[in-house]
């Protein structure tokens, strides 16, 4: 990214260009407008629009212990498991896995298409960071312990599950699309890195089904991208 | 960061507790409230409330080329110096220095305390990440490059200054106060890393002065922590 790119990408968010635009008034600091709303989740990953990333710094997604016990909920907006331990290498810094929960029909779409099912692993760093890992369901073979998660909650809304490898409800490949977003319910507060994987993950139709069971209807609508940057990684033949 | 910390921690920003306060409508998203202004800058650093940060990542801040061609503006509410090239890894992540500017009197405060000076050292990450290093300048001997910008602008509103090394306007031990905040004027967007460096850089009185000339109030006031974490890098005797 050369020096002029920085300058016009940094146009609507630094302190020079507001100087012609409006004049800050520090005696009257209260009256200061906030502009939120432009980095808003879930988006559509436009493949051809994504760049590379910088490859002066650590890319890679690699995950660390994946063994937890899950507390599995329904908490009345989605089927939800926290879990005690999962931790992952998230280009470069370290996190801990707090939760993962999921969304029918997948809240990010791929070139305009949605998955039946996204999944959200919800990550935080030591110094208040999230980063949120997307992995994509589609029809295909059962998932094995999907299937545990939903028996956990099939007769009341709460269950345990024993210690569980959660690795298999993500893919191998952690190649992925990240762009900076929010959280996609209320309060979507704009503090989420998001990684959506490339790759997804098969679970019989009947595990589809059984979770739009739950929540027929989970995801939030598709919100404007606005010049973010989208980076692919690793970044493919045809820009993505 | 045990994993009960983490719930809590999460507990305002996450979808799961959202359950118990108020429903999640997907028929009427458009009614859905954004939850902003809780992460803004600048802040007290109370050094007592630093945490360390965590072991498992890089954590310094090694500056890359530090060389670049000077572009000084008093642009109306800051003097400010656009520069092309200097560079940094920031906790593993690499950065492309954009601009830095003054504040007088300091942005920051550390136990309470203003420092008469605070530069702000503005870097972006290929993804669109900002991340800002504030520098407190303290009275002692005189800065050579700060009278060079200083000089650049003494009969215009611009100057320009041929390649100059900016290390002279950082402290040789990037040791910081390192928070999760945002931009400190309009649009105070909340997307900014904050490190604020523990070793001040001194400039004489009259160069002080000099930036007071411009501009002798050009400082945010001070904005609540609201449990951000604060972490300390590296971790001294007495908590930070
Ligand atoms: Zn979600
Ligand atoms: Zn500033």
């Amino acid at each position: 990214m050369n020096s002029r790119f920085i300058h016009i990408a940094l146009a609507a968010t630094l302190a020079a260009p507001m100087a012609h635009a409006q004049p800050i008034d520090y005696e009257n600091q209260e009256e200061w407008k906030a502009v939120h709303g432009n980095s808003q989740s879930p988006i559509d990953v436009v493949t051809s629009k994504a760049t590379t990333g910088d490859a002066k710094e650590p890319q890679a997604i690699r995950m660390g212990k994946t063994r937890s016990k899950l507390e599995v909920e329904d908490n009345g907006h989605a089927v939800e498991v926290e879990v005690d331990g999962p931790d992952a290498v998230i280009r470069g810094r370290h996190f801990k896995m707090a939760q993962f929960h999921f969304h029918a029909a997948s809240e990010h779409t791929i070139n305009g298409e949605h998955a039946p099912l996204e999944g959200h692993f919800v990550f935080k760093a030591a110094d208040g960071r999230l980063a949120v890992v997307g992995v994509m369901y589609r029809p295909g073979a059962a998932n094995a312990l999907a299937g545990r998660v939903l028996q956990a909650i099939s007769k009341s809304k709460k269950g345990e599950l024993p210690s569980s490898d959660i690795s298999s409800l993500l893919p191998r490949n952690k190649a992925y699309y990240h762009y900076l977003g929010s959280l996609t319910t209320p309060p979507l507060a704009e503090n989420v890195e998001w990684y959506v994987l490339k790759e997804p993950v098969s679970m019989s139709e009947a595990q589809l089904d059984e979770f739009r069971k739950h929540y027929p209807h989970n995801n939030r609508k598709i919100q404007e991208l606005n010049n973010r940057p989208l980076v692919a990684y690793p970044m493919g033949r045809k820009g993505a």
